[in-house]
């Protein structure tokens, strides 16, 4: 492995192994009740809330709006604080005029109008069916997002003298080289132990076909764009099982003119409940209710609310450093819990010379330089005019937290995160980068002050020993976001520890 | 190979294998001066025809009405002759209140507002860059065309007890066995002549996270969905390969709500040039220019035509039961082209049961069955109300032109084929496929009276004896069509035949 290899690609096929496999991972889920693909089976059905009953909600992501929704809808009196003068959290598309706001920086984004970046979320697989839900119940229009493009295409530095090649001309002499392999074994007889007489003759059938090899069972010369070494070097086996993950499967989709519709559609239900600009300082709790302290980033002011029941979505980053009155064994899991790292760039473009010059229409350039992958995007195809594409997404949670691309991405000022971005995505197409480039935004994760970091980043052995801890109802309190379940880094994760969250606490509230 | 298996995948297959490779076929179309991707580069610069010279042009499909468009350009005087009351051709959508006439049958089509089947042409590769220029040229709408979803099925009678399984659970388990095969093989020693010591632990590492091997090298129970012996019986590396092939990877394309909106875009700038309703008889030239005799099919009258040259798109099978003064080798290479036969049939559904219940957006459930597979709409997902899925197409041409599947449906009648596609449909989606259909609707393309056949079924032998005979410029005459192209049975080689065509009869215009 280089060290700037995507992490996304070989940090899921490890946590994917290590955990005995999907099949493993989605009976944990089930086990734990946080919920597979199928077991979404419509919003719960809460109700009879005690008149009266109040739920204080912290934060106004999609965890904390979903929960505020469905608990009005139950019956509850809900308010939310918001840290932020802005409802979504990291349900986030920024768009020309806005400013993006860093420890130790601030950027005005320059964009035209349309045009824009998702520093968040980005897509939702086909089987992430809560969020789907929602789109559905609350109106968000969604659009196919392109994930798997065979003509995009992959980079690495020891590969090809360093020349990119589409992922569609790797992947058939990737197979052609590992089909042309497998038959020269079995028609030595080195697996006749392995396999009986008839699936051999069906195994040599399939690295025929599959493999596109002649009679004499080569890889034909007239397919064949680099030597196994070649095709060893890209590791586009990485490429290939990154398409083949779970999560990142086709087909997928996003909402049509940037991710934030989705926060705006909840917030247009619950934007009346909110108290944006307040920073918590102190959750308490007794046997009467819920009481938190806060300021008003605003004016200064102190203040206090109240409420029988509370569910605080704060990242596990900035709640392990506020006064909260929980179990030690829960606090000692908001302070085990590791948050991984990302940074995403835009760029806009004068047009569209990616699709025009190189016939490539969404989908992703992979690089083991530190940007990890250039994105195409998949929304306006044909259109004209500047465009944006992502030029950067290096990424790190769980087994692998330290992306070294993150990293260095995100220590550098926004002006050289460009000038990196630029530098480095050239290599997929040197003629026309630089030349169309515009203006571009960056988000680093670790330095947004309302969250210091991008995602939860669980390991196998952090999850064993915190998780049931870190989302076990206390008291009257109870954790809810996408570092609250075995959907880590997804939307689909906070909608779904949401729902658990508040059907637990209403269960209890219902028994008090 | 069963019987049914559709033969697109293998055919597409062993045609490239038997050309010696895509590249090759590539190079042969470069040499023929047929474009392949990257050599469409605008549409023809075709100026100073000289004043008054007349082109007739037989056929309003594409290729007809592409010519008569840029020849008007050019300067010429055009006219169009089409034997049906509409023009198109094989770019058709069928739609609630149009009549399907076949030889032996009528079906008046029921679909509700806004639904529709594309019988012909339904999906545009990325690459297909004469398409795209002129969608983009005359605005046509263009949105994405689902074409790999990994979470569609792949059924075999053979396998799994005859039930179908998700593709994704399938690519998984076949990477998995054949990543096993190949490290024990390696482990073994057996290839050790074959890969140097270095390539030899690369692959290692390639199997492992290739396959998801686990630390012994073992493929997983965890992962696993079946045995190696049931995977090799779904062939599922068909499905594999046909993802794989240049014609077949994503991106794809298609005009939003039929992609006879390319016709009809193409239609609005040539339609008062066409006579529509007239059946050619003769086509005579000499000389001073070309003469074609007639027959008004509303009227029965006959009639006469003439002009410098003609551009003759009917065909082949039509064409050759025409007399036609052109060259005894033209008229060898006309009879001589058989073409290929192929079946589709619509399904309206009372509801999107495919995505709401199974979570599958677009793309392709293949079986072994007669049908070869249904596939879902890549339009208005998540769509309240009736929608149509493709419920069969099977498919014939090159070097497996005798599709039993499509030959099985063809000689049945429609309301037959409709029974036949649901009973066989069923296997995906037993509970909802039968409960939810509404009406149906079928194309037998060998029984459309206009083409008797779906489309040039070209092998490597007869396109070495009569591709040049039938595509060269025959004194005032030349041929046009997806038939004369190295893109048979796709829209592209009809528009490049035609360019090609044009571009040749005005370079004799100009010299003559």
């Amino acid at each position: 492995m280089t060290d700037f290899t995507p992490p996304t690609r070989r940090q899921l096929l490890t946590m994917i192994g290590k955990a005995g496999g999907a099949a493993a991972l989605y009976q944990a889920m089930t086990v734990l009740g946080h919920a597979a693909e199928s077991q979404f089976r419509g919003p719960p059905q809460l109700t009879g809330a005690r008149p009266g009953a109040r739920v204080l909600v912290l934060g106004a992501g999609l965890a904390g709006m979903l929960a505020a929704y469905e608990l009005t809808k139950a019956g509850y009196a809900v308010q939310i604080l918001e840290f932020q003068d802005r409802t979504g959290g990291r349900n986030y598309t920024v768009r020309g005029g806005d400013t993006i706001t860093e420890l130790g920086s601030t950027q005005k984004v320059q964009f035209a109008p349309g045009n824009y970046l998702n520093p968040g979320p980005w897509r939702l697989p086909y089987h992430h069916r809560t969020v789907l839900h929602y789109c559905q119940e609350l109106g968000v229009e969604l659009e196919h997002f392109a994930q798997l493009n065979h003509n995009a295409m992959v980079h690495s530095k020891d590969a090809y003298g360093g020349k990119p090649q589409r992922y569609r001309d790797l992947y058939v002499d990737y197979k052609g080289h590992v089909a042309e392999l497998l038959a020269k074994a079995l028609n030595a007889g080195a697996l006749d132990t392995a396999v009986t007489v008839e699936d051999k003759a069906r195994l040599l059938e399939a690295m025929r076909e599959w493999g596109v090899l002649d009679k004499a069972m080569t890889y034909s010369k007239g397919l064949k764009v680099g030597t196994l070494r070649d095709t060893l070097q890209t590791k586009v086996w990485e490429t290939i099982g990154f398409y083949a993950d779970h999560t990142m499967q086709t087909t997928m989709f996003q909402p049509k003119g940037g991710m934030d519709h989705i926060g705006k559609a909840f917030a247009a239900k619950v934007a009346h409940l909110v108290r944006l600009n307040t920073r918590v300082t102190r959750i308490a709790q007794d046997h009467a209710g819920v009481t938190v302290n806060w300021t008003d980033t605003q004016t200064g002011a102190a203040g206090q609310s109240s409420a029988d029941w509370l569910v605080c979505t704060i990242p596990a980053t900035v709640l392990g450093q506020i006064d909260v009155q929980v179990s030690d064994a829960k606090k000692a899991a908001i302070r085990a819990l590791p948050y991984g790292n990302s940074v995403k760039i835009g760029l806009e473009m004068k047009r569209r010379f990616w699709e025009t010059d190189y016939a490539i229409y969404g989908g992703h350039s992979f690089t083991d330089q530190p940007i990890g992958l250039i994105s195409y995007p998949s929304g306006n195809w044909f259109g004209k005019g500047p465009a944006v594409l992502l030029g950067a997404y290096p990424f790190g949670t769980g087994d692998n937290p330290f992306s070294l691309g993150g990293y260095m991405l995100s220590a550098m000022s926004p002006e050289k995160r460009l000038a990196a971005a630029l530098e480095q995505g050239s290599v997929f197409h040197p003629a026309e980068y630089k030349a169309e480039f515009l203006s571009g935004a960056s988000v680093a994760w670790s330095r947004m002050p309302w969250i210091l970091g991008c995602c939860a980043a669980w390991t196998e052995d952090s999850r064993a020993a915190h998780y049931q801890n870190l989302v076990s109802l206390d008291g009257r309190v109870v954790l809810a976001g996408e570092h609250c379940s075995y959907y880590g880094c997804w939307q689909e994760g906070a909608l779904l520890s949401s729902l658990d969250a508040i059907t637990r606490l209403h269960q209890r509230a219902s028994a008090a």
